[in-house]
């Protein structure tokens, strides 16, 4: 099991060992370091005894008859890499095959943002997902979420709401970094009492503080800062990566599945010849399709190597800064006396191709493959049951009926191509018996939210949405940040409705339905969010489902992550909830018709 | 008050503020800013408001018409310095006029590792001074000082005992930064059970561990990081600074009276192209002549300018990297939204000019001065009354009998110019009437250490001396690090005698005698140690104490100093305790005549 900061270490043994007193459990020799603390690569061994490193430079004396001696000479040590913010049910696998895919190319750490699952489980659910994390070898730290619910429970039906005793008892599990992004847009510009009251929890716990603060710049920024926010990992361009840093937030620069922002901020970084001492590496959501094509912050650590950053400095941004700022650098995050004993044994360093991967003392991975089976878990129901309609769905819920005749001039949510953001639009749309119809020629489709967390008779909220592309048929999820109602978008009644009643069967998931049949479909039992079959699997049914989606006529490059966040009521800038169309900017709902 | 960590800031006003709905109080205008974070400097207002930091950058619209505006164009602003590791006592200064003597240079904060006075006042010392130190303006940082006692009691006696619930109960202090100085050599090498439990202490209470490990490299250096500790400060070479570094230490530069290091150790790291960011600045002992001549973490910052090292790179090392470090930085260390308002206005970058200091948003000094009266206090009887030796002593404390005749083999310990450390030599002295004799002519003197804590009858050590060229007379001191029983060293027994009988009288301080008859000293009443006295007085006694010295025929550059640790059992390498004549490196007590 993977050990967790704040576990006591055998302080004895480990200066016995340094000593030669007592003879190292293993010893790296001569490999070129990485040394993240004084910025150079230099020649040393490392020795390790009881999972911690006891000692780095010449280990000779540290090596006994049992000692497991490996020749890392022509090979670079560097230490594991971290992930400062993710959302891992972005890539809808479970801890263990997260691990099992993310830990061979390097990644040891991550610091779960739990948004998602927390929205769905509640502090019990989080207990539950430590527990399976618990019997992986990467080190997941967790977040306080401080978005349950994600959003004012005007705007959309919240299934847990923490309170501040709930946060200030996430603050005290040892593996909870701090209280994750406060994502707050203007409420928090207008001082809302519940992020003030969560912030002050953490700072008093000793605990660190996300942020999230998508275009913020100048005061706006400024305010958020002085809220007591101590990161953000949304800067998309020079301004609001350098605002960020001058700011005294930590810059967590993202390069995920719809967010790729490292290339523009390395060289907005470059250019000012700013320090990067405060900048640490996260992909935030990232599709794990792309995790297995480019992997994860050993993808951001290669990106900045070949964007002329030193190599060094690049790992830094994936290690030690990351771990400075959640303040477990005594633990984690470099390769020295006392810490765990976290590292990457590297072939080309120019490539960054990890060869063997060290946690904890143990090789927990080999040339691209963990040394042992992937971690499992068992949940119970209440946590594989979470799609509770309180009834079953009509072809009426379906229908987006109006008392106007011929035509409609209806508010439309405008998406865009690998964005997760999307804007208000206007279109005039038929009137059909009553009923006003969507427009796939003109690539006007339905959308439909519907809470289902068995809050409500259900609510299904209803939209159009222009971006794509269906020419036919109908797609489902479950997914849909941070509240993840089941969000549907379609051409066709008939395939909206087959689509999520399927969804409901399968509890969760992702459905695409063509003519009332199933084209394709992803299960997602864990809160409707993960599954815990091998990612490979996972891989295959999301292909399936691409095909099945292009069969539809979409073009979008990620058309389920962009169907997840047209449901998000923390975003930029018009969006659907399960209680109607949000005006994000404004905080409130509006109508689907435009008033005439 | 200076406000301290942990202190709840009006977040909603600073929001306000920022978002310009409330007016600040002060707003600094066009200054160039020293920005650690980003490590560059640029152009920027700073919006104040109640003592906090509510904006960087363009701050016009922070503006009210009760706003004061201070015009910072042709100015410099960097944040307030902080000594990394300091003993105020060795300025003999008591800590409101050790603030007046320092804020003015631009030293906002500091950390006072309290090793002295605790081991003279204990817990119950170390409040009383809280409560002197609150009345500055300076930010004072304590550690729950890991060295009371300061060394086995076989070799000396202790005062004051801290068990592990002391230290427990002093790292629960808002004001305490971590466990101070792990002084143990080569016992915790050996893994005393104390100091370990100190460091779990430490590490539980999620702060701080200082090191102290003159001359540790390599594996004893490795052992010395193993056990947990996180900075050392004693490095004096380019060996010692770069392996500190690698061992994942932070590396404290130290500037001080008596161990000058920083030009060594900053061209050490030059060379090797090393990364700053885990360096900060301290001067760990220094003269309060050498603070009003040069200042104190403004010196440091001006001598690694003056070595060519970055401006905003010199100021990080006093202000963000030791924040960072100390877990401050949410706090103090830079100029950015939320953090206190300690900010500098700088006329001349390259001298480092400090024109006026603000300290929680207020102007505490200016051109040199505090703009308002320093802080004093009163401390009641037992903190004023610690020399406490239980009878009078007589003539023959002095003498050092011996059964052998004509002349005697002996011990001496052998003091260095500048230099803390000291080492064993033998020497032949005479022998005349059953008294081993000094002999000034070859420049050996007696060096006598009495216990003054009343723990003993008392004990007084005897032993030699070389280096301190008196022909004459005699001087006494109640500092003697760690433990501070009286040391006096002397060419005349009667000499000896007058002055340790003077600092009994006066409670402590320093004393020089010529034919029985005082030719200067120093009162210093607060724990033996300081005094509260305008420290130009302080310096103006120091400065005749000097002019004595030099008229028995002293050549030392710092006699004082070089005496006071003539006596302390935690430096290298022969030293005298009340117990007697201690080899450190053996940890073991030997006699004074040389056996034959």
């Amino acid at each position: 099991m993977a050990l967790y900061v704040g576990e006591k270490a055998d302080r004895r043994e480990l200066i016995d060992t340094a000593m030669g007193r007592v003879p190292a459990d293993t010893v790296l020799s001569d490999g070129q370091l990485l040394d993240v603390y004084s910025g150079v690569i230099r020649q040393a061994d490392v020795a390790v005894k009881s999972g911690r490193i006891a000692l780095v430079g010449d280990a000779k004396h540290c090596v006994g008859s049992d000692t497991e001696v490996i020749d890392c000479s022509g090979l670079h040590l560097a230490p594991g890499l971290m992930d400062a913010h993710i959302h891992i049910e972005a890539a809808m696998t479970s801890p263990g095959q997260f691990a099992r895919a993310v830990l061979p190319r390097g990644n040891t750490a991550v610091n779960w943002e739990t948004l998602w699952s927390a929205n769905v489980l509640g502090v019990e659910g989080l207990r539950l997902l430590l527990e399976e994390c618990r019997r992986t070898r990467l080190r997941f730290f967790l977040t306080a979420t401080s978005g349950v619910p994600c959003a004012s429970t005007d705007l959309v039906t919240a299934n847990h709401s923490f309170s501040i005793e709930d946060i200030r008892e996430l603050l005290a599990w040892p593996q909870v970094t701090g209280l994750g992004e406060v994502v707050t847009f203007n409420e928090l510009v207008a001082c809302r009492e519940r992020e003030l009251e969560q912030i002050e929890a953490a700072l008093k716990a000793g605990k660190t503080i996300d942020g999230s603060a998508p275009g913020f710049v100048g005061r706006k920024l400024a305010a958020y800062a002085a809220a007591g926010i101590m990161s953000d990992h949304e800067a998309t361009n020079a301004e609001e990566a350098l605002d960020r840093l001058r700011s005294g937030l930590r810059l967590v620069i993202r390069e995920g599945s719809s967010m790729r922002n490292i290339v523009d901020i390395l060289s907005a970084l470059a250019e000012e010849g700013a320090d990067t001492r405060r900048c640490c590496f996260c992909v935030d959501d990232k599709d794990i399709r792309e995790i297995d094509a480019e992997g994860l912050i050993d993808d951001l650590v290669r990106k900045a190597m070949s964007a002329g950053v030193d190599p060094v400095e690049a790992v830094q941004m994936g290690s030690l800064n990351t771990a400075e700022y959640l303040r477990l650098d005594q633990e984690i995050g470099g390769i020295a006396p006392g810490r765990l004993a976290d590292i990457l044994l590297i072939s080309d360093l120019k490539d960054f191709t990890v060869r063997r991967v060290m946690v904890g003392g143990r090789i927990v991975a080999e040339e691209g493959r963990l040394t042992e089976p992937a971690a499992v878990a068992s949940y119970p129901e209440w946590a594989l049951n979470t799609v509770k309609l309180k009834r079953e769905l009509s072809g009426a819920d379906f229908a987006f009926p109006t008392a106007r005749r011929e035509e409609s001039r209806v508010r439309v949510v405008k998406v865009l191509s690998d964005q997760i953001i999307s804007y208000e639009e206007t279109a005039t749309l038929p009137v059909v018996e009553g009923e006003i119809r969507p427009d796939p020629g003109k690539d006007i489709l339905k959308l439909v939210v519907i809470e289902r967390h068995g809050r409500t008779p259900p609510n299904i909220a209803r939209g159009f949405v222009r971006g794509f592309g269906f020419k036919r048929g109908a797609a489902a999820t479950s997914i849909s940040p941070d509240h993840h109602q089941l969000i549907a978008v379609g051409a066709d009644d008939a395939d909206l409705q087959a689509a999520v009643n399927r969804l409901v069967q399968i509890q969760g998931g992702v459905v695409v339905c063509r003519e009332g049949r199933v084209l394709a479909e992803l299960s997602l039992p864990i809160a409707g969010l993960m599954t815990a079959i091998p990612y490979e699997e996972t891989i295959r049914h999301l292909e399936e489902i691409s095909a099945a989606l292009r069969d539809l006529g979409c073009k979008l490059p990620s058309p389920l992550m962009t169907l997840a966040f047209a449901g998000c009521p923390t975003l930029i800038e018009f969006k659907l909830s399960d209680k109607g169309l949000i005006r994000i900017g404004e905080g409130k709902l509006v109508s689907l018709e435009v008033e005439e």
